[in-house]
């Protein structure tokens, strides 16, 4: 299954995306969140669409997208998983994962609009792919870890280079601001990826090709990164991993290169889809 | 007004607590979640509660408290924002606050037991004043930011030290273990603190005074920081910022100590009243 959320931000309605389109499934009752994964949720869902879908009124052409799933207790994310990355921010390839948080006020549709923040002078890209959990997870095994996976997404980790990085430590500073986590189209469940790690993920900036890599890279894999996440928090149903970027951030061209009003990213990754935002200057009230 | 959640851990009820006991206010029908505080739940509340105290329940002595205040979206903590503390660290006096995240599934009851992480040698405590906010913060200004404050409790922001600043990266993964976030006894609303930058805050293990500190030697005063956090997030009602612990946490003493089993941790604010942990080692199924 491929989960959708649509509508007017804040008050999105869950649905289903097809080979023949979106569909509203408001009449199954749950948005996708915590409590959904908890309760075997995608099971249910299954089960139920089985017997609806063809009541189910198509979502119309050109409706808004939210965020593929709902506000998680936590978007974590992977500093530096990609060699090539690592290298180009002049970074050490970690020994471990590093490990920073984003603040789920960040979360926005796919296709929303970047609003670049008040001051910003350093706004740059990350394409990722995004693990969704799908149960409690504390302490889990590798070899067990795939099981604690609900699906995945795409994610788009805009970071503020010098809130980030010159501001006085640590990353979330620069990673947190209103529209910097556009999640989506879709959340797909892991049976509809063939192999996690052998996706190509892209990203281009007014049409030219900026990041094109592939997870085969990825130096810490999904189930060593749940693995280890669980030994320091428990992660809960519907809470997101962003997984790490390739390389071919603003950052790490020479010179760099950073995002302005009206530039406008596209992004994706085989079988998690491709999503659009165009970028706008802040002003009050408009995030 | 002091408000107080307690029961079984997960289904707290919301309750109100005087100088004749506390009370069970579970026939106001709201938890002290975001909802409650983005519509002026406080006000909404407390004119309940004029009308209605007389017909509440008292809890009985004895019963469990959870966290003051419901799980929140976020929980931000400011790193080394007492002068003395940064000097025991041998950290520099920081130009700007430091900022970090705490998994929200740390949070736990104020006397609820701490659980020492698998593997751990160097878990820490940390007597810290919480903020509550009390209405959606982005890009407040300093001169209005006291206003976006629903009010304060006690916290100790227990961190492992090894995981924080051993493990390559990001404190995160110090801060977040399931236990590590002890709120409470209660939230006291803003105006029960006379001068919130003038409060005592200490701490004890077995009987020792280890911490004992006064909000008077902030580095970064409280309105200051709700301004400064609302430029890089979007500070949700119900968030908690933990505001820096003063000198004499473990990692500073020379050699540093860290607890173990049995070691029982006692602290408290002016106002705030006091929380008593003890620790115990990590077992499957005891988080």
């Amino acid at each position: 299954m491929k989960l959708i959320r649509f509508g007017v931000p804040g008050a999105e309605k869950p649905g289903i995306a097809t080979a023949t389109g979106n569909f509203d499934v408001s009449a199954f009752g749950e948005d996708f969140g915590e409590k959904f994964f908890e309760t075997d949720g995608l099971t249910r869902l299954a089960q139920w669409w089985e017997k609806h879908a063809k009541d189910c009124p198509a979502v119309p052409a050109g409706t808004r997208l939210g965020s593929a799933v709902a506000r998680p207790s936590k978007i974590i994310c992977i500093g530096l998983n990609y060699a090539d990355h690592a290298k180009e921010t002049n970074a050490p390839i970690p020994k471990e994962p590093i490990v920073f948080f984003k603040s789920t006020s960040a979360l926005v549709g796919p296709n929303d609009d970047l609003i670049i923040p008040r001051g910003s002078q350093k706004t740059d890209w990350e394409v990722e792919l995004v693990v969704v959990i799908g149960k409690k997870a504390s302490y889990v095994e590798e070899k067990d870890a795939m099981d604690y996976i609900a699906g995945y997404c795409l994610h788009n980790d805009y970071s503020e280079r010098e809130f980030q990085l010159e501001r006085n430590g640590q990353w979330v500073k620069g990673k947190s601001n209103d529209t910097f986590a556009p999640l989506g189209p879709w959340m797909a469940t892991k049976d509809e990826i063939k192999d996690v790690h052998n996706l190509r993920l892209w990203l281009t900036v007014n049409g030219k090709k900026m990041q094109d890599g592939t997870t085969a890279n990825l130096i810490f894999s999904l189930p060593f990164l749940v693995s280890y996440l669980s030994q320091f928090m428990t992660l809960l149903p519907g809470d997101v991993i962003s997984t790490g970027t390739p390389a071919g951030v603003g950052l790490g061209m020479n010179p760099p290169v950073y995002l302005k009003p009206g530039d406008v990213i596209e992004l994706g990754i085989d079988g998690l889809g491709s999503s659009k935002q165009t970028a706008v200057a802040y002003k009050a009230n408009n995030s």
